[in-house]
């Protein structure tokens, strides 16, 4: 009689074998509104049996690939900075055995401790693409430094101008939008939705680039992704994003991914779960399966 | 004084004037993944007092058509054959009385005994109209062939080839895609949505022809539908479907039809079942108002 | 210490500086269906920390502009008239002082009151732009003319002809639109879903007039909105009311406004009392920011 | 084929042969803090399917005795005087047939209306025993003499001192109490929790005498029974109440009863749902069957 | 890195030195009422981590004894029979290895499978006690003879008359009932409440014998258990049942055992799992540390 | 117009006459199992209007006391360090008025800022009173020393040995316990139920001393009060702490309390909120009324 393992469907590699390694980092001590995301890799995985392996998108299925799902990280709740330790640890050891670092969020700011590993990996070279509704530039938030508001701003503070580009944001302060004109790439929504037009051709200008993509669900419209602390209308629909994912994923030279902010307490139906597992999957295809 | 009766709103005509009946199968045993589709027809009856009996889109009331609810049949859980037996005998029933039969599920695998007697009464020569966003093709599934994924391959078993037309579909395994690729027509949902651009060429195909509809409310995407068991995102949206429904029941001969899988568990605001409702009423509208 | 204000983020100034005046109608004792839209103003403002003061849509803060919030009117349940006759006070009382009325319902009856102290303020010589997914043309409902589902036909009898012009509607029963072909402007909903085309002919039309505006929040789709007690599939989406709502508090003369039928019991997710604070910072900040 | 009758379990006799006749009365536009109780009677009818017809305790089955379910009122929402009228005429009605009168609310005003039927028919020579965690006993609320609030001191107007007796009570304003000290028996409930120590004396001295039994369900502690508007810790267990029915029920002479309170919204589990049944099923055994 | 192991809290011993075996049978086909069951055991795993390994009742500690959790068993949906099959050889797996077998239901019927096993190991000569709200004793429902209401039938089938202890009945039909005045020994629920009082002398009596000790958690009265499918109320306290499982764990040869009907969708606060952890718990406790 | 102010019902004295100053600690950073505590305050603000200002239990009125509600504090999430400093602040203001302070938390590490303000006033010459589920003995927990694991030890850190009654614990692991025994007054729960008979003993020998009463809500059994992160079966019922709260109240010299751990996500009835609000009412009349 054996274990039974907590895994994402289709993910039960080895971790020798796999080319990418999931985590999930169950933290949400700085969200200010609505905590919760803590709950989110838990919940990706356990409703992942309702999905498919196969998707008929892309022809592809998880059994074509290798993954390997490493389970949740214990954080340490009110402990920003330890936090981010043990995250951008487990980062860097998936990074020096030359796989794909592929986590589950937790909050946004979860995203600073592996996109740290990744920059100290490749010498800060590297450029981050990002979907939020909100533009998480601050300078500090409520007295904090290291929090979800100012993660943006936190990788700023690593790769500097020009490398960080954001799609659908919709919801900041004033400072957070000029910041954005001039330090970063932003395609900031529009009054009659979010504008991904630029896409194509970010795609093209960061082609041979390395690339880190974090997505915060949030960037979905409410209609589509209800399950998360704060919701803001006015985003994409869920095939905007699915096409620009498997668009990035194809084209583009990803070295860490993560997916955030799902908090299903307010997923009473399931439905934003169930997207971040279709959303999760299309991701591994179009990164990982030629 | 009167017993109160449970039907659907505008459909309290007597059986012998009716020219449709409705009835439950509220059957949702060999449901996988969240059961709860049992409760679909008595919320859809309860809350149909939410909406009007007038449709302005039709510009037609439930007051000029007559209907009769025959209520929920009783069906044995933990045993499919039974409960398909009971449904196949109410629906040669209302079809011996020369009356549409139009079914609330309960699971998907409901259809399969309503379109039984629907294929025994006419030798075999039916269509089935099929909207859905799972394929449905398996030839078993967790070692059953009377399962709510296999349903379609069962009645694929009764009519065969080129017979059944498929919308929506965005889930399966890769044997279901090929499967339709060889033996039903099929118009698989994009990265960008779901096709429903060849329903006219379809229903200009089936004009005279003897159809049975089956909708599966997970075509829906679940920003609109999120009450079913299995939501599945890049669906339908409402209007797509409306206009579909509206189109098939006012073109061709219908001479059966099921509305499945709501789930009201998963609708804590009741949109989705009232939806249900307004759908269920322009399909009798478009079907039987002339 | 001071005493904590119980007001909508950014409306914390004082009543005499201020330019415009909220209050809260917490009503629904006519809601026939399923009640709870009394609730709504308390969640608005509870949950208007979750949104920011800034709008990147307009490039506007409601730091530019001065809100006074005077919290919510203590209403008789079961008393529509009494409660219409507080409501028309404390419009009056605002008007008085040269300022914009805003109330936040509550069932959409509240209305009633609010336009009627604008009506006799200005003789009569007012125009009502509505929105909505129900006609609420009905002479009487239930027995009652101070009826939720009556509220438009009542306003209708004081401005008469010509002066209403009705957006979203997709529910009613015969006679209302009947009622609408003769007596009102209405742009009735269409199978491929609502019909804004001819908002800017009206906004040109209106121009120099004095308009009060209503918007029943259930004419979004309950894919953005599903908060409220009677959801009606086939609305607007939150992007098509946004621009309606810029566009028209910029153009027009809006001498008083309503938000109504939050009802967020309803709303388990938050995302429908979201959009309701987010659209009643758009609005104030289209109306009272130059 | 038939139609299907909406009726409590087990009660589907005709109104001819009938002993008691039950009705809903869906009302609640008086209550001040949480409606929802307009959902009560529905859903007792719904869920009574899953308790059995047959007592254990009293070792009796509502097969052995006959009851007629007429269903629901249409009630007028906002008009608490013209509800009561049509209350007051329905118990009328069943009282002229000479058969036992059995209300499920609603909110308790609803009583009012049942109760001036029986001392009309009476010549008020009836008693009352009320259980409930509110006195009741304003003389008016929020400027409202027909109200949730004031519903026992409107049947004492009726029938004066001394007929009153009140188990439970466990909240209310300081005059309430005062009012009980001089014109109604109250056993007020203690720190330690309700008192109904005094109820066989009481039995014993209504013993021939005709009483109305009303139940606010609230008198249960909301640990049992927490599916309703108002819930006050401190109150009656299950069992303390089932043993009160019981006893009164078999004791006394009842000649009209109701059950009142239950809002199913705030009875997530349906553990609320399901007392109100079997309270109802326990009542209807003790009273009917010798 | 290793993979996470899906396990109730402190049971993550392996199988070889274990001395009990937790499995879970996630099977729910057979629910008449209200499905869901099916979701306990991952549930109370999920949840586990709520509680500690420490028992303050028992002074002792998980850490102490050692327990393998084999996860769920993958059952047919819609096949009675085959999922009894699977469970009973999984049960004869686990007692052919000297071990406890602790299964978590799943609906009640699940038992069926786990005490064949025992039965067959034992020549029959076993004792069955059983906590529940229902007495489970129809010789068939619904037309079906394997189904949950009929669960203790089977048993009996295979025991016969005066090995099975029933505590805590309050529901069945008359005939159930008069069935156990004459096969079983049932101690059934008084108006008062529960009745475990005879518990000490059936334990004195059991005494040296086999005995499986199966438990539905409806047993509990709702107020402290309301996340199951068919609610009772008057059921026993936490504390009572509490008391009877370390009784009965400490004094008794426990050769099987089982706790069943947890149905997590009906639990909104948590509070019914928490329970079924910590049940779980002091059984392991009482049962395996001496 | 005036502006509405955020009080708990009553509770709206101005500062300078008020002899008890109510504020909400609304942090939950160290919340490592179900954060939400957070919105406890607002909740029990929010609801307060659900219950009377009248004590029927001890005939006093919160109209004959006079109670300042400053409203919440705006605390840094994900910074226990600075958030228990500015609880310090504002409790040692408010003692250096003269004025009780009455806490209303969030997570139970906000106890620990309070308790030392109040412990630095008295130069550490103050005793606590513990009311809660859980031992909060850890020397650290998950890494952290300031952690709602912990309270209770750091509260021992200032005030030493023999200073601190706790009562209802029946939850922790081995070494809480232990510690207890040698450092603090323990009174835990028993198999049967949590045991206050030695209360009254502590009572008399703590007359004359300074007392801090902290409970934690989660003391009480969660079929009374299921509205808390953690629930731990086995614990008080309501009358049991109202009775302890009233007891202490008025017999002891309380120079501070708080009431902690409302997490209302979890309380979907308000059976929870509603107990929070009835004792915080029942303990000021009981501290403040003489």
């Amino acid at each position: 009689m054996q274990n039974e393992i907590n895994a994402f469907i289709g993910c039960e590699s080895g971790f020798d074998e796999a080319s990418a390694v999931i985590f999930g980092a169950p933290f949400d001590s700085t969200t200010s509104y609505r905590p919760g995301a803590r709950f989110g890799p838990a919940a990706i995985r356990g409703e992942s049996f309702g999905i498919e392996t196969y998707s008929p998108y892309q022809d592809k299925d998880l059994s074509d690939i290798r993954v390997f799902d490493s389970g949740n990280l214990e954080l340490r709740f009110g402990s920003p900075e330890s936090a981010l330790e043990d995250i951008e640890n487990r980062t860097a050891e998936i990074l020096s055995a030359g796989k794909l670092p592929v986590m589950l969020g937790g909050e946004h700011l979860v995203t600073l401790g592996a996109f740290r590993a990744c920059a100290k990996k490749y010498d800060n070279d590297i450029y981050l693409i990002h979907f939020d509704a909100h533009a998480d530039l601050r300078e500090e938030y409520l007295g904090q430094r290291l929090s979800h508001a100012c993660v943006i701003r936190r990788c700023h503070d690593i790769v500097g101008d020009g490398r960080i580009f954001q799609f659908g944001i919709r919801s900041g302060d004033r400072e957070e939008f000029l910041f954005a004109k001039n330090h970063t790439e932003m395609f900031p929504t529009k009054v009659q939705g979010v504008d991904f037009g630029a896409l194509p051709r970010v795609i093209e200008r960061l082609k041979g680039k390395r690339v880190y993509l974090t997505i915060d669900f949030d960037v979905l419209d409410p209609a589509f992704f209800c399950g998360t602390g704060t919701p803001e209308a006015g985003g994409a629909s869920f095939n905007e994003i699915l096409e620009a994912v498997i668009m990035i994923g194809r084209e583009l030279d990803i070295i860490g991914a993560d997916l955030n902010e799902l908090s299903p307490h307010y997923d009473q139906s399931g439905a934003s779960t169930a997207i971040a597992c279709k959303l999760l999957r299309e991701l591994l295809l179009a990164v990982l399966c030629p």
